[in-house]
C-alpha cells in the first residue's frame, strides 16, 4: 500500500422521495440565486424537473435555468454557463442529470471566479483554487461525477475531451432517488452500468502490492453491478437493483478504491477519444476498449487477471494453467458487456481502421515527455493502435 | 435498501512518515492554540508524542498538554480538559492515541461551547449542535474513532458508559501512520482486531433486505482483517499487514458499511457495561459476547448467518442443513478470537453469574419504553441474562 490522502466531503442524499429535500439543502449549503443546469427533454418528461423546480421556489430561492447539456459535454455551453452566472450574480449550482450536465456544472463552477479561459483548468495551464458550490440531483447512474473529483468537458474547437481533477470541485451534496432511473432506455441504463464497471476496473488493476482492502472493495462493487445488471434490465422498475446500481456508480467513482493504488485509467483515455472522434456513448465505448485492453496486457501480471477471474467472475481457478483462468475471465467480462447490450467491436460504434493512429495521436499522455498514456502497463502510441485493432 | 444520509468529511492523511505533517495540517484546518490530549506514556516511549510537538511547534503553534486518558475514557477528565481549553482559550485539539483519548477529545471538543453539563449529551438530555475542530494522530488500529461520529465516556460516578453519535464531532483530519502501530503488546493489537471486527458484524447483522453491496463491503473488511490479524501478530513490523489493519479498523467504522440498512448494536451496549463494570478491555469483552450474541439470535435470519459463514470464513455451505453451516460460522469467529489470543468467557475476563442482573439492567435500552436494546433482535433483560450465561 502507498501513502494517501483521502477525503471525500460529499455528502448523499439517497433513496425514493428525496428531491422535494432540494431546495432546503441548498439552503442548507448557502445557496440563493440557483442556476439549474440540465441536458434535454427527459428530466421534463419524467417529472424530475418539475419537482426539483418546486422544491426550490417553495424553499425562497431565485432559479435561473441552462438546459441544453448534450452526452460529452460541450466548452460552448460552459462558457455560456460562466457568462450567465456572473450576469445573473448566480451563488449555486445545481446539476439535475447525469455525468455530462454534473460534468458541465463543475467546469462552469470553477470558471466563474477564474479571470482567464476555463479550458486552462482542463490542459493543465492552471489549477482551480475556488469553485461556486455544485450539488446535483442525479437521473442517471453511471459516471460517478455526483460524488468525485472529476469533469471530463469536450473542445468542440477539433473535439479534444479532457478532464479535470481537483478537489474543490466535489459536489456539495448529491441527491440520489433510483426511482428518477425508471424512465431510462435500457442502452442508457447499460452504458451506465458499463462505465461505473469500468471505473472499478481501472482502480483494479494496479502494480501496487499488498493492497488487499481496495482488492476487496472493488469486487464488492463489481459483482454487485454484474448481479443486479441483469435485474434492472429485466425489470426497469426494481427499486432495489436500481438502487444497488445507483450507489454502486457512487462508490465506483469516489476514489475510496483508489486509496494506497495507482490507477490505470488508460483505457478512459482511449474511451475519451472515441468519444470526441464521433460522439460515440462513453460507457459504450469503454465496452469495446476495455476487454481488448485486457488482451494486450494481462501477461503484465497475470496473478492480478486470476484474481479477478475468480473472484469477480467466480472462474473455477486452473491452478496448472493460471493464464487460462485469465483468459476466462477477460471473456466473462466480454460476455457481461454482451448480455447487457453493449457494443463489442469499434465497427459497431463506427470507428475504422483509417482513424486509429489518430486517434492514438489525441490521446491525452499521462508522462508528455516520453509519450505513455496507463500506468498499470505504460502505452504509447504504437501499443494503442495495437489495442484498438484488437477492438476492430 | 432503505433512505439514507451519508457524508463523512474527515480528511485521511494515511501512511508512514505523516506525522512531520501535523503541524501544517492543523494550520491548514483553523488552529492556532492546540490541546494536545493524550493516555500513559506509551507515545512518549515510541517517539511519537515527540514527532508530533516538533511538527506543531515548527508550525508556530502554541501547545497545551493533556495527557492522563484512560481506556473507557472518565468523564472526569473530560470535565478538567473543558474548563482547561476554556482557561487557555484553546481553538483546536489534537487527540494523539487511540478510541480512548479521541472519544475523550471529542467530548472535550463539544463541552467546551456548552453552558450546561457536557454528561447530558450523552444521557440524551441534550444535543451538540457545535464543536471544537478536533483532529487526531492514530496510535491504535480499533475503535475507529479517527473516521467516526462517536464517542463514548464512562461516568466515573456509578460507572455509566455512554455513547454519542452527532456529525459535528467528525475529526477534521486523521493522520493514519501504521508504524505508529509496531509497538503496541500483541495482547492490545489483537483487542483492537476484535472491536474492529464488531463495528462491521454490528452492521451486518441487518433485517433490511436487498443491501447487496453493503453486505460485500462488510465481508470485504471482514476478510481483510481476517487475513492480516495473523500476519500482524506473526510479525508485528509487517508494514502492509498493519497498513491493512488500520484503514480497517477506520472502514469499519465511518458510517459506509451501514448505509441503506440498520445495524444491530445490542453487543456494543452489552460489552460497555462489562467495561463499565471492572474495566476490561472492549475488544476483549466484545470476542466474548457477540459469537455467544450470534448463538442466542441465530435462527432469527438463518440465511444471513449462511452467508456470513460461507462469504467470511469460506465454510463450505451444507445446502441439506443450512443451520450446520450457520453454527459452523459461529465457530469459526470463535475460533478465530481464540487465534488472536482473545478470551472465550467471562469468567476469563472476572464476571461472575452474580452480576448478571445488574448488568442486564444497566444496559443502555435503544426504547426505553419497551426496554429493548438492538435492531436484528430485540432483547429485553431477560435475553441479556441468557446471552451472559451462554458467555459465562
Amino acid at each position: 500500500m502507498i501513502n494517501f490522502d483521502y477525503q471525500n466531503p460529499t455528502r448523499v442524499v439517497f433513496g425514493k422521495g428525496t428531491i422535494p429535500q432540494a431546495g432546503q439543502l441548498v439552503k442548507e449549503h448557502g445557496g440563493s440565486r440557483v442556476l439549474v443546469h440540465f441536458g434535454g427533454g427527459s428530466i421534463k418528461a419524467n417529472g424530475v424537473y418539475d419537482g426539483v423546480k418546486k422544491s426550490l421556489l417553495a424553499a425562497g430561492l431565485e432559479v435561473v435555468d441552462l438546459g441544453g447539456v448534450k452526452p460529452n459535454p460541450r466548452l460552448s455551453l460552459v462558457r455560456e454557463g460562466i457568462k450567465l452566472c456572473r450576469e445573473k450574480k448566480i451563488d449555486f449550482i445545481l446539476a439535475v442529470g447525469g455525468g455530462s450536465v454534473i460534468d458541465s456544472a463543475k467546469a462552469i463552477g470553477v470558471g466563474v471566479p477564474y479571470e482567464g479561459d476555463v479550458w486552462d483548468f482542463y490542459t493543465g495551464t492552471a489549477v482551480p483554487t475556488k469553485c461556486l458550490p455544485v450539488a446535483t440531483v442525479l437521473t442517471i447512474a453511471a459516471a460517478g461525477s455526483e460524488t468525485s473529483w472529476s469533469s471530463v468537458i469536450t473542445n468542440d474547437d477539433g473535439a479534444y475531451k479532457r478532464p479535470l481533477d481537483v478537489k474543490v470541485i466535489y459536489p456539495v451534496f448529491s441527491i440520489l432517488d433510483p426511482e428518477t432511473t425508471y424512465s431510462l432506455p435500457d442502452y442508457q441504463t447499460a452504458c451506465g452500468i458499463a462505465d461505473m464497471f469500468v471505473h472499478v476496473v481501472e482502480r483494479y488493476f494496479t502494480t501496487v502490492k499488498n493492497v488487499e482492502l481496495t482488492d476487496r472493495f472493488c469486487e464488492a462493487v463489481m459483482k454487485t453491478i454484474i448481479n443486479n445488471a441483469r435485474r434492472v434490465l429485466d425489470n426497469p422498475k426494481d427499486y432495489d437493483a436500481r438502487a444497488e446500481i445507483m450507489w454502486c456508480g457512487s462508490l465506483a467513482h469516489n476514489n475510496l478504491a483508489g486509496t494506497g493504488r495507482v490507477g490505470d485509467f488508460a483505457s478512459h483515455m482511449i474511451e475519451h477519444e472515441l468519444s470526441g472522434f464521433n460522439d460515440v456513448a462513453h460507457g459504450a465505448g469503454l465496452a469495446v476498449i476495455v476487454p481488448n485492453w485486457m488482451k494486450y496486457v494481462y501477461k503484465h501480471d497475470l496473478a492480478r487477471f486470476v484474481q479477478f477471474a475468480v473472484r469477480v467472475f467466480n472462474i473455477e481457478e486452473n491452478f496448472h494453467n493460471p493464464e487460462e483462468t485469465a483468459l476466462l475471465g477477460i471473456k466473462a467480462l466480454r460476455d457481461f458487456y454482451t448480455s447487457i447490450g453493449m457494443p463489442a467491436t469499434l465497427k459497431e460504434i463506427g470507428i475504422e481502421e483509417k482513424d486509429f493512429n489518430a486517434i492514438a495521436e489525441k490521446v491525452k499522455k499521462f508522462d508528455t515527455a516520453k509519450g505513455t498514456v496507463g500506468n498499470f502497463k505504460l502505452l504509447v502510441n504504437s501499443d494503442i493502435v495495437e489495442i484498438l485493432k484488437l477492438a476492430k
